[in-house]
This record gives structure tokens, sequence and C-alpha cells, in this order.
């Protein structure tokens, strides 16, 4: 191989679509396509390596922003990749959240070096013969446990026939879509999308998991979407029920409020999404657990550096997940066997992926009891496949969705439909 | 070669001892020779590692049973190395903790496993002919700044001739020591041990080193020697004149108590020891400064967690010296190098180290301008020195010290010595 093995020669950022299903939410519904950025990296040995992260306007032209500064960069030096990433953006750090609306408040410089840092970390791995994991501290067990995402759907997208999931409104929908989940994942414990529905029928809808699966924990997470007042009383009712209720009310002073007058633990991906959040978070003892997400703090060190944080100051840890790809499912179980300190099956949106459509092989990411096993080839264990990948990215030129937008889509159908938080 | 390149076939434990100076403290005066223990690690292969920790007789002992458990041990699995060296403890995690009584409450499993961490990044790097800075994210300076550790002292051991650097036991003398530590190896920054004479005599010194050294920053550190009321007095005396204050009472609500009332910023390697300290400290505002310390903190990985969760929580990091030879320096080296967050030049007492006493060949850790450049060569970049390990170790055997004792010795030559705090 010619030239240095480690340091970058090249690096591609390819925007990609993949459908979605019309999944509910506080700020509004899923559109037909989830949009993700999928990023490559090349050395000038020829050694390549990928990363995954969402998609958007501001922050595709970002990450191009950034790879132009990346060329010569050593992956073995990560602190490089900040330091670069940071001088690529500059003043700009507004917007560009990425999630509709529903997090703002990360950090533009850790969502933006998230991708390259995982890119750099599969080559690393794929020079030294290296599975992530041990890159980042080494696998303490053999796989990663993950939830079963319960959302509430329509049939279908309108104007489209109903999917295969068909409609999920009421307890009864999401009992049977719980069980499907678990039939075919395995998954031991269930999160529910909440927000959607007044909070007396998403209480009676956890209620009704409880009663099917007597003996999974559950999780119900409205996004913000009540005042305190009403967290309090959903959060007493459910005491004992929930294994953690998820940012039932908005802000670190908000969730404080609740957190302080009910035994419920509450957690977050909301209100704590950088680390600049944290040290008001723990002053006020705003929650009691966070919900990590490489994509959002800084790529994967940072998240092991975030692990030890919760642990030194006493907060279990959870992950936190948006639609995503295999890259990102890699990426993620990497970091879940890294990380002593994971006290919750990590969520995914996995299951509302398309089986076929995907931009590397996922024989390697096969759920087994809800767990998937840490892949122990070089790097990430996934390869692209640039078929694949033309394909998806295709697809993205096509479909014309360039923003996530699930309150605009909402809207097409329901010209009332306000975002206005506390809903209830 | 044969056998896993990465898996641990065998662990060595060396105590050894090396020549000091009779360096005054508040719990009394340096012994003839310091105690340190070198570890080194075999992989199956046969590529080596080496570490350096503190000596004493249950520290070395609680070495040589985590070294027992070792063998097997992936060295890129350092989360494991955690679990093994927990697992050889057990229960028997009191004392040993090596600083003549000053630093108490350090985790044993942080201590114990910390020469093992180094040595197994030293294996590392060398088997992917990377330095150990790049392990831990990347070197972010070329070299680094460490800061000259002024002591008062005797002008010899009893009994001996007067040794090379001759008293310190006024401002005068302090000034001509760091003048002489400031030709030799250029620092820009100046620490002095006190804690030894009444604080205003040590006031004195600090003035006299302002007034000689206008534009050097300059510290103290009377390992809690003081009450919270004279600390107060002396840290508004100080303010504007020193960097920090380190450690003038005991205790997190002690320090606190004074924190709280002076704008002198204080430091502390006395009352944040571990993880454990960091929350309380946090909550009471005790410091805003962190003397990190890898053999405490439990390696070099742990110290870069602790750096993000110092820069997370507005703390500055700072970091602690023992009297060390050539491997801990190199460490140290590697460690500052690798922390964007350091915010003040590390301390060390490598000049009351003799230049022909160390375990390892020095040469790349030569001292320009005050600081050490960042060693390039694969893993630690320092080689042992078997010859120069069986001098030492012999000298250990020879010198009949088995544990750190600066009272004991202090009251050979004043029965009446008290280590009671505060002293004043």
């Amino acid at each position: 191989m010619a030239g240095n093995a480690a340091r970058i020669a090249d690096v591609t950022v390819t925007p990609v679509a993949f459908r979605d299903y019309p999944l509910l939410n506080t700020v509004g519904v899923h559109e037909p396509y989830a949009l993700r950025t999928i990023v490559e990296i090349t050395t000038e040995s020829g050694v390549t390596g990928i990363g995954e992260t969402y998609g958007g306007t501001l922050h595709l032209e970002r990450l191009r922003r950034a790879a132009e500064e990346l060329t010569g960069l050593d992956v073995w030096n990560l602190n490089d990749l900040v330091a670069r990433t940071t001088r690529a953006l500059g003043p700009d750090t507004t917007g560009g959240d990425g999630m509709s609306g529903m997090v703002t408040g990360s950090s533009a410089v850790d969502r933006v070096m998230s991708p390259f840092d995982v890119a750099c970390l599969d080559i690393q791995g794929k020079l030294i013969g290296r599975p992530v994991s041990d890159l980042l501290g080494g696998a303490v067990r053999p796989s990663v446990p993950y939830s079963g995402y319960l959302f509430y759907k329509w049939a279908g997208h309108p104007g489209q026939e109903d999917d295969d999931w068909g409609a999920a409104l009421d307890p009864a929908g999401l009992v049977d879509q719980a069980r499907r989940m678990i039939d075919t994942y395995g998954f031991s414990s269930l999160k529910l999308k909440g927000g959607v529905f007044p909070p007396d029928e998403e209480t009676a809808a956890i209620r009704a998991l409880r009663q099917t699966f007597p003996d999974l924990p559950l999780r119900l997470d409205p996004n913000a979407a009540w005042s305190p007042k009403t967290s309090l009383r959903v959060a007493r009712e459910l005491d004992g029920v929930l294994q953690y209720l998820e940012d039932p009310t908005e802000g670190i002073d908000g969730m404080a409020s609740v957190a302080a007058r009910t035994a419920t633990p509450l957690a977050t991906n909301m209100c704590v999404v950088s680390f600049d959040d944290l040290a008001p978070a723990v002053a006020r003892a705003s929650v009691r657990i966070i919900l990590s997400d490489h994509h959002y703090w800084g790529g994967l060190r940072r998240c092991v550096q975030l692990s030890t944080l919760c642990d030194t100051f006493g907060l279990g840890l959870s992950m936190h997940s948006n639609s995503h790809l295999g890259i990102s499912l890699a990426a993620m179980t990497h970091l879940g066997a890294a990380v002593p300190h994971l006290s919750y099956a990590c969520d995914t949106h996995w299951p509302w992926k398309q089986p076929d459509e995907d931009v590397v092989d996922t024989e390697a990411l096969r759920f087994s009891e809800g767990r998937v096993t840490v892949p122990t080839a070089p790097g990430l264990g996934v390869e692209l496949d640039r078929d694949a990948l033309a394909r998806l990215h295709q697809q993205y030129l096509d479909c014309g969705l360039r923003d996530r937008d699930d309150t605009g889509y909402m809207r097409r159908y329901d010209s009332t439909f306000s975002t206005k938080t506390p809903r209830w």
C-alpha cells in the first residue's frame, strides 16, 4: 500500500433516503422517507471507514464543509478531528438539529464530528485488526440489549395502501404491535412514543401493555408534551409501572420540579443533549437517567466519557435512537458493548426500516432475544455496499425531501395541528 | 512471533528505591530513599510494556495479587483490566494509599490498576507503531509544560554530608532554589510545597518569589495544614499573587467554606482524589481546579475521562506529582499531551531525582523551557533498562525502607513533631 496508512486522503458525504412508516409523535408524523447521511473516509493507503448521521440541508452542508478540512488528518488523532470540525464550522452553530424541532440545543460540533469519529474508529480497527469496541475500552458484554420501540401510527401513508404493520391508534393496536415486535426480535423491554393522544389514553395503553407483558420493563416518552402538573399526575399514577418516564415536560427546571415530587425515575434526551447541559441538570437533580446518542454527543469516544460522567454523578445511562441504518446500529452496538455503566436496554428504530433497504450488509446485525451480538470483525464489522448506497442516494434525489418535517407533513392532513407545548 | 500478540503471558512486579532529598512537608520529611514499583507485562508473542506506581508493603502485595489475575488478559480490553483488578482486591480496599498519610480516600482499584493500564497502553502502542498519546485521542500539543516544584529542605540528610542543593529554610533559600531550577530546566511556573512553617513565613517566601520572578505563575500547597480561618486570611492576602492555592485546609466542606469567600482559586489533590469525590465537591463548589494523577485515578484513560468531566463542570485541570522515575514522566507527558483541557503546567518531582538513577534511558525525556517533548516512538517511548532495574531493586532490598514514613523519619530528629491538623 502506498501512502500513509492512517492519513485521510478523501472524504465523501452522501445523503440517502429510506422508506419510513407514518409514525406519530408530538410534533407530527414521520414522512414517507427518512433522511440520513453516509460518510466514507479513505486513507492514503486506501483503507476505508464509514459513518452515519441524520439528514437535513444545513447539517449536510456543514458535514461537507467539515469534510473539506479533513484531508491530511491522522485517523488516530481524534482531538484533531474536534479542532478541525470546530474550525470548519466557525461561528455557524445555530440550528441544523435535525429532529423536526423535537430536540434543540445539542452541540453542532459534536453532531458534525460524530460520523467522522465513527469512520476514523472504523479505520483504526481495520488497521489493527480489532473491533471498534476494543478501541473504546473493550466489550464488557458479548451482545447489547435493545428495547422494542412502539409507536402510535396510521394504517399507511395517506394516498398509499396500508403498510404491513397497519394502524395502532389505541391500546389494542399497540399491544398487537408489541406482540409482533417481540415475536420477531425478542425484545425484553418496551418503549412507547407518547405525546400523541391525551395522557389518559396513553396511560391506558401502558396499562394494557403491563397487563399483556407483566414482566417487561416499560417506558413512556411524550416528548415534553405535558405541563409539569400533568407530568406529575401521570408520573404518580404510573409509579411502579414504568421503568422510567422520558421527558414528560420541557426543560431542566420543569423536569426538576416533577422529579422532586415523584418516585418514577425521569429520563431525558431533550433537556440534557450536550455536555453543556450536564452541570445545570445535575445541580437541579432534573433527571435520573441520560439517554446518550453518539450522533449528538460527539461520536463514540465522547459517549464513553459521558458514561463515566453519568456513573460519577449517580445518573443512569440509556441510549436514544432516531430512524437509522446499519452503520449506526453497528456503532451503537460497539458503544453499548464497551460501556460498563449501561443501565438500560438501548432504543432502536430498527424494526421500522425495510429489511431490504440499507447501505451495508446487515447479516452481522441480526437480533436474537432482543440483543445484537457485538461484531468481532475489524472496525465496525459492516462494509459499505456501494450499489445499495447509490440506490438510497437516488431515492434521496427522487423523493424530494430535504429536511425532516413531521409537523408540515401532519398539517397537510390536519391543518389545525399545533405543536404548542405543553399540549396537555 | 508465536502466541497471541496482545494476550498477557507474564507480569512482573519489582519494588525499587532511589535516592531522595530531605524535602520538608507538613507530615514530616522525605526519607533518604523514595520507593516505587515497576510493573512489566509480556504478551504471548513477547511484546513488553511497562508501568510505574508508588511503593509500600500493602500496595505492593495488592499489585502482586492483581498481577496473578492478569494472565490471559487482552491488552486492548482495559474494561477487563478493571474487572480483574476489582476481583483480585475483593473487599480489601482500605489503606495502602502510599502518601505518608497526606492523601487518603483514593480508590484502591484505581491505584492498583494504574501501572497495568499504562503497561497495556505501552504494548498497544508498540503493537500498532503509535505513541501512547495517540491511544488517548492524539497529542494536542507537541510538548507538555511542567512547573518547578520548590521545597523547604534541610541541607542534607542527618548524618550525611550536605547535598548538592543545600538548605532552603527561608525566602532567600527558596529563591536560590527556584533560580537554579529555572536555569536548569527552564520552568515558567513555580509551586512551593508549604505547610512546613507558620503561614506568614510561607507568605513571605511567596512574596520573595513574586518579586524575583515577576512574570511566573506561583502556587502554594500547604497540604491542609491550615484551619479554614487561616486559609481564608492567607488566600485574601495573596489574592492576585497566586495562580492557585492548593489544599489550604482539610475536606470538601472546609475547602468550600474558604472558596466561597476568596477570589484566589483553590485547587486540590487531597479532598478530591477519586471519582466518588467529584459529585460532593461540585455540589459544594469546593474547588476550581483538580490536580489529576494517573497513579491515583485509574491510569491514563480514566484521567482523559476526568479531563472531560472537569471541562463539563467548569473545573480547571492540573496534574499532581509524587517522587517518580522516567516511566511515570513519560506517562504523564503522553497524558498531558492528549488532554485538550489541561489548564495549568503539571507538577513534577523530576529535579529531585539523581540523573544517574532510573529504570529507563531518560534521554527522550529531557526538559527544554520547562517542557518535555512528547515521545513519538511506539508506546511510551521509553524502554526498561534491566540492569538499572536490578540496581534499584537491590537498593530497595538494601535500604530497608518498605513504607513511606515522612513522619517517623522527622520524629527521629524532633520527637515532639506532630501532624495534628489544622496546625495553624
